[in-house]
């Protein structure tokens, strides 16, 4: 490993703990929820993971001098999003998986009309969460309001949850590349041009740095699923949690399948490449730290 | 039937049918939606139904001299939210109903993935339709921060889905009046509220009007489920449109259960009482269709 990607990593984990920390928080001590919801919805929050769509919303934020803590509350929320998407993923009558991050999932320990409500609530606490940006943040009510269309649009029919419904339309057999980009781009892309957006508005950006900051995650978040299906064909089981194959044991239809594993390694670094381009063109203030997580993003191995 | 009756009764049915007619226009027809999802979130979003929410939402704003127009957007929001929970609600694994208002529930037509998918995305959606009050119908983005904050509170782990929660527990046996209020309050209560006050909202309410609004809809709120409990004892099938006695044939606690028929009866009556003594004493303008809704209500049979 190199020193750089060293360091990358490190602060990646700082970021992740920090998140972690007040995404327990997030959820107001004195109202009053019942105890296995409450339970159900922090189960699935707090169980770790990357935590790279929130890190976008703050790097974003940084990358334009703006203010990290004035993100934070639209880092939470982004993280509500990704994590009810789990909680109903998961689900039986979706891809009915027994555990996720070697943990059991949600239904598994809560049954699953628990599990439907926690995500349910989950995902209307993130609205909550994003208006804690003006209510206590300084963020003005437009920015606020800019940022609440834009997720809806972003994780809804439009968006992630309309790449999910066709992903689940796929499983009837995806037939071109085109289809699979569409399921990629919108189940996840969307959510991480979100924040990378989201994390520009609060920092003031101007159009073209919205749009740089667009291209970035769009051309990311595509790289990032075609490494995760590489790697879900040679990666190292250990080192992914899960094991390997997996996709091809489901008959899931993925990017190696179209193209082979050679040309979707080179997809992969072109993509990166077009990513770290828009940022470099659009002069930010502070860029590197964007670039450095594109570089780290397409040479993890798991 | 009361020649008032009458007339209310046309009124919120001429109501009804403008709101039906929104709601058919309110997701963007340019979006790229999979054609599947559209279907299903449209199946139930116009699948009829007295709108209640949506009538209150407006109301609220003209009974404060408010624009209508201004409060559409909200009103469809709320009828969004209550959509998606009913079609949650129905699922196998929560209430497990093959009809609503005498069609197929969304899983047995759609299937139970696309129905989970169909509901979260009206959810989503919702807050995007809020968004339009601001970006289409100059309301501030000031009230549509506190409206989105407001719904986010009501609907969620703290509101309906809290409420929801409790009552998949209390499947294992409601034992006190306590209990069934908290459970009516949450699920059925607080979106009423939110739908008076997000109308209040836009149309400048002070912060009296705005308690007189929560009271007013707390109360009719717990009137209007303890009504449902008596119809399902004693209504007219024909008219409920569903077997009479359905709760107790599921085992159900309801408030007649703990208190008798005529208790109840009683409650409802003392509990409007009260909805429109809040609504008198706060000196609205145009008070007189929120008045004629709350004993509409009271005396529907179905």
């Amino acid at each position: 490993m190199s020193t750089e990607t060293a360091q990358i990593q490190t602060y990646l984990a700082e970021q992740a703990a920090l998140i972690e920390k007040e995404l327990a928080g997030s959820l107001p001590s004195d109202w009053k929820v019942p105890a296995p919801l409450r339970e159900a919805m922090m189960y699935s929050l707090l169980a770790g993971g990357k935590r790279l769509r929130p890190v976008m919303v703050l790097e974003a934020a940084k990358a334009l001098g703006g203010d990290e803590k004035a993100a934070l509350p639209v880092a939470l929320a982004v993280e509500m999003i990704h994590t009810y998407s789990l909680i109903h993923d998961d689900l039986p009558a979706m891809d009915n998986d027994d555990y996720r991050r070697g943990k059991l999932t949600n239904h598994k320990v809560y049954g699953e009309a628990m599990a439907i409500l926690a995500g349910d609530a989950l995902l209307t606490h993130a609205f909550y969460s994003i208006v804690q940006a003006y209510r206590t943040h300084g963020v003005s009510a437009e920015s606020v309001a800019d940022i609440v269309e834009e997720l809806s649009r972003l994780a809804g029919a439009h968006g992630m949850v309309g790449g999910q419904a066709a992903d689940m339309e796929g499983e009837q057999g995806v037939t071109s590349l085109e289809q699979l980009e569409y399921i990629h781009y919108h189940k996840t892309s969307d959510l991480i041009v979100f924040s990378l957006k989201a994390g520009g508005r609060i920092a003031s950006a101007s159009k073209e740095q919205l749009a740089a900051l667009e291209r970035f995650g769009s051309n990311l978040g595509l790289a990032f699923q075609i490494q995760d299906d590489i790697l879900d064909l040679v990666g190292d089981e250990q080192k992914l949690g899960k094991p390997v194959q997996s996709d091809v044991k489901q008959q899931k239809v993925t990017y190696p399948f179209f193209i082979g594993i050679e040309a979707s390694q080179a997809k992969v670094e072109e993509l990166t490449r077009q990513a770290k381009q828009a940022i470099i063109e659009a002069s930010f203030p502070h860029p590197e730290r964007l670039l450095q997580i594109a570089d780290f993003l397409m040479r993890r191995d798991h």
